[in-house]
């Protein structure tokens, strides 16, 4: 007999289980036959001495009672149970093919476009290949392996480099070269000016969130303004750095819009409750909700966080990402330059990754933050925090220079380069529309339009049976869903629960990026599934 | 006029300097005119308009008065002032060539081997390449320019990954078949069992120090046994994360012993004053101080660990940096279950990096904890926190499996890899004997040998004059001699007093990593320095 259990402490207290975790699988755990036993030794090859016990220790051993609570409090939906579940399935169909309704799993719970199939960009990878074993460079063998431009470009980063030495660590902030090409990316994009002093290279998105969340928050009278639903990074790092996240809730009905009098009515309630609000947070386009701000919506947002003293976190990471021909991507900083305000008017961070995009390359783990409008004291605060890791890795900082100064016109690759990354996006596209059309056609299910990120959001109208069975479960009703669909058919998607939403309502994220030749199979197993769902539990 | 000025931000409340950092330069102020312009903008191609301005902001804009205490407590020394001048004399050399006595600076401050013209191991940038770029594996040309057995092994690791995705997310320990096959070289190094479930990876080994210390650190209350001198990430991660260091002295005049009745002594002291003291940090090799820990010596800290119910933090990066041959690396791990003590007898967290040993890779960000002898639902909470990050970078961990798992007798590239290994490991141990010894022939120095890691950390007894000198100057005595070198000579090493010593002796850390042409010429200018600071300063 097995259970299964992951990331949330406080229902294991108390109870005893064997830490099993399986590739991809994240926690197993397994009951011990008694609570007094702490855990099985499986690794040693020596057995203990039999005078050694743990009881013979003074001081009692680490448990989950006497760590960090703040670790204890955190949560990440993303990697959670689900996906527990449907690595112990994927076992099962290795270990018993046909033994299951359905042939392989489905991951849409995470933004991974390459494990589902989706192939790197050839010019960067050329890039990288090079710049890790420049011995190649000049032989006559890597002109007939490589693009002209990849040679060129990997010999140009190489230059930057002191020493060609892409096995140093770099400036905690990045290699100066690479982030002037950034900034350079970045004025293209914009039409303003960006200094590459402003950019922080970091090991994608998220560790340049922490530190910001790290800069910012002193105790739990610290409040960061979050979107909800949102991404589980922000509640997971504001829980670490034990603060308090101010929600403000987006309005599914207005597809996903940001008002500003939510952020108003919401700030006015943390201060009531003696929270210092310090920042706002803004995922745009949209991570789980997908969608794209609108411009005046943008300028609003600047003119409250600049009237507020509230530093603006623009999570920009997808960017690249938007799949409607009537609404484009406008950087925070674009916005807030626009409309005249400088560096002395807002303190203003953009968040960027390689992560997402129509590159994808998420295990290349490159990123980094634009941070303007803070004062040389704060900046050199933030500079010896990232200062403390030394330096974001290498491979990770091309990458970066690389996504924002993509092959040109003329350049040997462009033809090809082009014609990777439009495949792309406009598969990513069809993709979006045609679930969100599968879902949309669902009994009591609503979905609002992908216009931009990698995700679909649907709302489920759950039967009054369907919450109480959940109830009995002892789940919330979207994870009993998501769980049975997963049971049903093989995919995986992650309950809104774990993003939160309005109480009383329950959704799903969904990923867009199973290649399109599975896509017609997920949305009839999906269709199937929900039909006989509704069927059985039919008030 | 401009003043350079760094990482300790408390010297810099209330000034008002212009933040303008510099290529590996790091932190480069310049006072402003009015201390009430907060900074210019020099980013902004767009004029402010008139009605704007940071004094019509309800709330008072950030300043280091109300960021997080914590990151202003936190201090760096390895990237600390010293880099910053060291940085501005950089660039007067190549402005004004000529006008220094020196025409180069040699950066003896950082154990960065490749940043000082090592050259990365052949066989583990051919398997980075074409990890990287694997379209190229199969082609013709590729037989030509990477050897057999890396072409071999990348197909072994590609294999390794799901869909063979190197741009994907992977699981959040690291790819389970990278896993495997650390915890065989483990399983080789020791003689006894490793799991790869016990196994993380990381970016580097600093994240995995900072996941620990966020587990075990609660308060100000919560205390973390240290070496002084230590590793400046300790001290900074612990005042990151809100902890009191407790120190423990090395004993100097016994090649820094480290002395159990010395850490019984500090743990009494701490709990004295209400510090519950959770975990004991081991530096072997020592860092900055280079002793190996003899074997009787680490059993009797394993039983003090056993007996006090303390998690062992074991940074053991520099296990392939031994330069003596009565002297020889024993993990903790290894110890531990020769004494007969398994899983239940003591928790036990072990570091390992790319970045040191003879391989140097800094720049790659690739390590991992072995974590040992802790419950499933401590397991869990580490787990949960790595996944918050996702993953670590994926050269990185490749880079991780390879260090753990070289070329072997038969293959290919056995010879050249053993070549590579053996030049920079029998050139490491010159270095350090020739610079030793230069060192102990200076008047008033003394300087243990380095058995192993990269460091050379001697004593210096200063002129009472010059400690005066110093004084007036508001440094350190050690940071007043080592701004006087580098002035002079252009040789970077770190003042003790960033490692912390014992109060009233003086140090410096001077690296081994310059390239051995170099060694001969920094011997010279530096015994000509202290000579003639000797002289000035004499009482």
């Amino acid at each position: 007999m097995r259970r299964f259990v992951i990331g949330r402490a406080k229902s294991l207290l108390h109870r005893s289980y064997q830490y099993h975790p399986k590739d991809q699988g994240l926690l197993q755990l397994r009951p011990l036959a008694s609570s007094h036993s702490r855990f099985l030794s499986n690794t040693s090859v020596v057995d203990s001495p039999s005078t050694s016990s743990s009881s013979s220790s003074p001081m009692a051993p680490l448990t989950v009672d006497t760590i960090n609570p703040k670790v204890l409090e955190c949560e990440y939906a993303v990697r959670g149970e689900i996906v527990t579940i449907a690595q112990r399935l994927q076992d099962e169909l290795k270990s018993k093919p046909g033994s299951l309704p359905f042939d392989e799993i489905l991951y849409c719970n995470i933004g991974n476009p390459q494990s589902l199939g989706q192939q790197p960009i050839t010019f960067f990878r050329e890039v990288l290949a090079l710049c890790d074993h420049p011995a190649i460079l000049d032989k006559s063998e890597t002109q007939g392996l490589f693009s002209a431009d990849s040679i060129e470009r990997a010999w140009q980063i190489l230059d930057q480099i002191p020493g060609r030495a892409t096995g140093a660590y770099s400036h905690s902030q990045g290699i100066k070269g690479l982030r002037d090409t950034i900034a350079a990316g970045i004025e293209a994009r914009d039409g303003f000016a960006a200094d590459p002093n402003d950019i922080f290279l970091t090991d994608g998105a998220s560790p340049a969130v922490h530190m910001m969340m790290q800069l910012l928050i002193r105790s739990e009278k610290d409040g960061i303004l979050c979107p909800i639903p949102q991404y589980p990074l922000y509640s997971a790092s504001i829980a670490l750095h034990g603060g308090s996240l101010v929600p403000y809730y987006l309005d599914e009905a207005t597809g996903w819009g940001l008002e500003i009098s939510e952020l108003k009515k919401q700030m006015e309630d943390a201060k009531s409750k003696g929270i210092s609000v310090r920042a706002l947070v803004v995922i745009n386009p949209g991570n789980p909700t997908g969608q794209v701000l609108a411009e005046d919506n943008q300028k609003a947002i600047v003119e409250f966080c600049k009237q507020e003293g509230l530093v603006l976190l623009a999570d920009e990471v997808y960017q690249e990402n938007i799949y409607v021909p009537e609404k484009k991507f406008h950087s925070f900083k674009k916005i807030s330059r626009s409309m005249g305000y400088g560096e002395k008017d807002i303190s203003l961070v953009s968040f960027q990754s390689v992560s997402k995009g129509y590159y994808g390359e998420c295990g290349k783990r490159g990123g980094y933050m634009e941070v303007t409008g803070f004062s040389p004291e704060i900046m050199e605060q933030i500079y010896k925090v990232a200062s403390v890791n030394l330096c974001s890795n290498i491979s990770g900082q091309i990458l970066a220079s690389l996504v924002m100064s993509p092959p040109k016109v003329g350049d040997e690759s462009y033809e090809s380069y082009s014609a990777e990354k439009d495949g792309i996006l406009s598969s990513l596209a069809r993709r979006a529309k045609t679930l969100e059309d599968a879902l949309n056609n669902l009994e009591g299910v609503t979905c609002n339009k992908a216009e931009g990120a990698m995700y679909l959001f649907p709302r489920i109208v759950l039967p009054q049976k369907a919450i109480k069975a959940a109830e009995a479960a002892k789940k919330a009703p979207d994870a009993f869903y998501c769980q049975r669909l997963l049971n049903a058919t093989g995919v995986v998607v992650v309950p809104g629960s774990g993003f939160r939403q309005v109480p009383g309502t329950w959704h799903f994220r969904c990923t867009i990026l199973p290649q399109e030749d599975k896509i017609p199979a997920i949305v009839s197993r999906l269709t199937e599934f929900h039909k006989s769902f509704m069927e059985e539990f039919r008030d």
